[in-house]
């Protein structure tokens, strides 16, 4: 039997943590914050007691749905703060009524037109790992069916001439390296929810992944696209570019299953790295540290990592003492050597101030997998990862922290920086009596970084969710008021709705509606998402 | 006053060749042929015989408004062969009624608004170097009005730290250029119309530039988009990247004038290179040419410049002696020396079979304009720039001639040449009774190529027309059958329909049409373009 994923957890049940590290967590947190915290018991899934179902699947469907608590549970929220807190306490006053696994496409279509002919809303999902709510049941309709692809996790086919692959849209992360791996091939697309999100789902919400320069979005990738909707099938010419017409996969790239559900798509994919060079430099600002990263991805090296993360950051993740920023490089090459990139990127960062011994240097010009990932660099590499799962150990002991992405021009930059910053510690400070505010670039691009901030204070246990959205929303307006877009690579979804309202132009909005009216005639695809239903 | 453009050769009316190069050419290619060739008198602006404009403008637009002969022969065609060989046979049975000369975006509008309450045709112009009908007026409706742009030229703004420009999109690419040059600047769009082409052209075809990889297509440099449509203003948020929904200018890209008139956007600019290196590799074939290209773009080294010509094209263009396939390779960089990219290049080119000399690899690390276009490099540029005029000495001499282009996956690029290349060679012989075949990459993929096919014969004056369009019917269909687009950078408009009608996803187009009616309610932006009016 699969191992259960955790409904409110991070991962599988078996990455739950124990009550006692929890205990141990709120003891670290209670000697820091200064306050006694308690860690409340851990919710199980037999607490689970949901709205039943409002709505029963057709006999011919029966065998692929599912309406148990657990399922429906695991199915209503994404990942986000306000997701895992209400999630820890039980809370799921409105989950979907039915989770359909369809295991080919023929089933998704039947699942689809069930909802197309019933009005209910279809709502598809990948892994879960949403932090926008772009998979929450919305109120105010009969019957709610979630769409759970993961049964559509095969790589179909390999090209290893033109290094392309098909690949089923529900596979997770790590299955679908497995599968390309023998062939010595991967995709290398690794946004930190790797391990529970899905080609689908990194495919509709244009997830930002492991190059930070040059190819950053999934979108840069695809080669084609096979999508169900209710009006039939939608399927692009594979092709390596085109010039005829506007491109129609760019509709589909982060449509966030409103124009249809991705079942399959033809996508790039890479020779396995031999070859490494990876460096951590010291900068004595943040905006030292900008310079650099602006000079070298205007440079055109296109290192696959160039991540910068600030003096706070760079402390907290990296281990550093708190008193510089961290400009992380990092070149790779399944073909040719990288020490001639770094070098010419460590000559630029050098020239802006950048501190580094020779010695610190990592040249790797072999295969061994783990070359290139010591010292601070591994120590960023390694938290990362784990990130997701730390925040298992704090859900419920009252913290109110999150991430929140843009991408803004350089030259507005300093003031992004700058504000988003105040307005976080201002909102942190009023709402938590204080905390924690960082940032590091994810991406940065020719003419613009993305920065990520880490927001985490202390909350009142009961009030977080509604403290976390007054930091949430003073953040967003500073991003929107400097220019930045509201989402780099976390998509929209219903929770940044209002200010992507104000980000992209109306008429887009008109006509992507226009485009759904012709594709999803009965509006059933996850109402609410991008545009109003 | 402004030097005239020819209205039926390619640049200005200064640019038209002497009766006697044309003689000395029709000379030329009697030898050639053994057959007797006459140069007929080349047409003037005098003998412009027009059908009277069937409507006028209203008085508060006259003043922006043309409707002499000239202006509306200039503006009935592209600069494709069929456009050319009607143009100086002085076919102009269906000219637009009405050129207009909007100065600013507020005159856009009202000529906009004017063909949409009254409900005339309205054609966005840039340049008019389209070779696929984009521009030419419709049958069927009672009034046409040809929107040129060209007043629109100015470079509005420059962000030196971003590297990114607000540029009017009428503005021709060396005017463009002129305007950056002074701050160190430049675009380095330069496709083979460079001269009589204008950004909003480039945007609104998706045109392809100077970079033969990476980022190959204008779209890849544009931060956002300014159009004015029927129900209003377009605009997005200048960013560097976003995750935000589908990307809005996405849809402007490539939309070819069916949503709007595109009247500014914001572009990434390069710094004016100093560093460069390049290269000319010889292989035996054409195919072991391609694999080296294959090699090289898929190391991810990224040269500006990678195109392959094959023997016959090395021959015509780079002047070689037929026996081998020519690979160029360049790289620039404004930041840093190119020596080693260039070393690994050849490196792999030489592993795949490439031959040169070691004397013959060009590196200059200096600000020398020139520098590294010597030998068969230079030669294979000067005639790419050459070549639009060139074609001024032949029309009216009964060639029958023309290029088209397409892009594949590397595991089909092999049958899509040889059934391509037969079906141009078949269909020359039996037009023609013989002629000349060659093929060339213009961008190369990680994933495959964009090839770019030549032919030319001998046809019958009068009969020009109607036989280059059963060649170009041949290989358009050989083009899909083999997995290929119908265009990688020459765009769709009116001549590429049946083909491009088999690619796009039908939903694609139902949702294009659905956009095109929320932004052009009375469907009067350029009909018959891309979809069905």
């Amino acid at each position: 039997m699969k191992p259960r994923r955790s409904f409110w957890a991070w991962g599988l049940e078996s990455d739950e943590p124990t009550q006692q590290q929890r205990r141990e967590m709120a003891e670290k947190l209670s000697k820091q914050f200064g306050v006694a915290i308690q860690a409340p018991p851990m919710p199980r899934s037999s607490d689970l007691r949901l709205r039943p179902p409002r709505i029963s699947p057709p006999a011919s469907l029966a065998a692929i749905c599912a309406t148990d608590d657990h399922d429906r549970a695991l199915h209503t929220y994404g990942r986000n703060f306000p997701d895992r807190v209400r999630a820890f306490n039980l809370q799921f006053p409105n989950p979907p009524d039915v989770v359909a696994y369809p295991r080919n496409e023929a089933e998704v279509r039947a699942v689809l037109d069930w909802c197309s002919e019933v009005d209910y809303v279809a709502i598809p999902y990948g892994a879960g790992s949403t932090v926008v709510g772009g998979i929450e049941p919305p109120d105010g309709y009969d019957g709610v069916v979630t769409i759970d692809l993961s049964a559509l996790d095969k790589v179909l086919e390999i090209d290893p001439v033109s290094r392309a692959a098909r690949i089923q849209a529900g596979v997770f992360g790590p299955a679908l390296e497995d599968q390309l791996r023998p062939h010595g091939f991967t995709l290398r697309h690794f946004p930190q929810s790797f391990e529970f999100s899905t080609l689908g789902g990194w495919l509709a919400t244009r997830s930002g992944g492991h190059y930070a320069t040059n190819h950053t979005h999934i979108d840069e990738f695809v080669e084609s696209v096979r999508m169900v909707t209710p009006a039939g099938i939608w399927e692009s010419r594979r092709l390596p570019g085109s010039g005829a017409g506007p491109n129609p996969d760019r509709l589909v790239l982060g449509s966030e299953g409103i124009l249809g559900i991705i079942t399959e798509a033809w996508m790039r994919i890479q020779a396995r790295p031999r070859f490494r060079a990876s460096a951590g430099v010291k900068f004595a600002t943040f905006l030292a540290g900008a310079e650099a990263a602006r000079q070298v991805v205007q440079a055109k090296l296109w290192p696959a990592n160039c991540r910068l993360l600030d003096p706070g950051e760079a402390a907290y993740a990296a281990g550093m003492d708190g008193s510089h920023a961290l400009l992380v490089l990092g070149f790779e090459s399944a073909e040719v050597p990288q020490g001639e990139f770094m070098r010419q990127a460590i000559a630029i960062a050098r020239d802006a101030g950048g501190l580094i011994d020779e010695d610190d240097i990592k040249i790797a010009d072999d295969a061994a997998e783990g070359a290139g990932r010591q010292g601070s660099v591994g120590a960023w590499r390694n938290a990362f990862i784990r990130a997701p799962y730390q925040r298992n150990l704090t859900v419920g002991l009252g913290l109110v922290g999150d991430t929140l992405e843009t991408a803004v021009t350089w030259d507005r930059w300093p003031e992004l920086e700058a504000s988003v910053r105040q307005a976080l510690v201002d909102t942190v400070q009023r709402v938590c009596k204080g905390g924690r505010v960082t940032c590091r670039f994810t991406h940065v691009y020719p003419d613009g970084p993305a920065p990520y901030f880490t927001f985490e204070g202390l909350g009142r246990r009961g009030a977080e969710v509604q403290m976390h959205q007054e930091i949430k929303e003073a953040a967003s307006a500073a991003v929107m008021a400097a220019g930045g877009t509201i989402s780099h690579h976390h998509a929209v979804g219903r929770l940044h709705r209002p200010w992507y309202d104000q980000e992209r132009p109306d008429l887009f909005a008109a006509a992507l509606r226009a485009a759904k009216r012709e594709l999803d005639p009965k509006g059933v695809l996850n109402p609410g998402v991008l545009i109003d239903p």
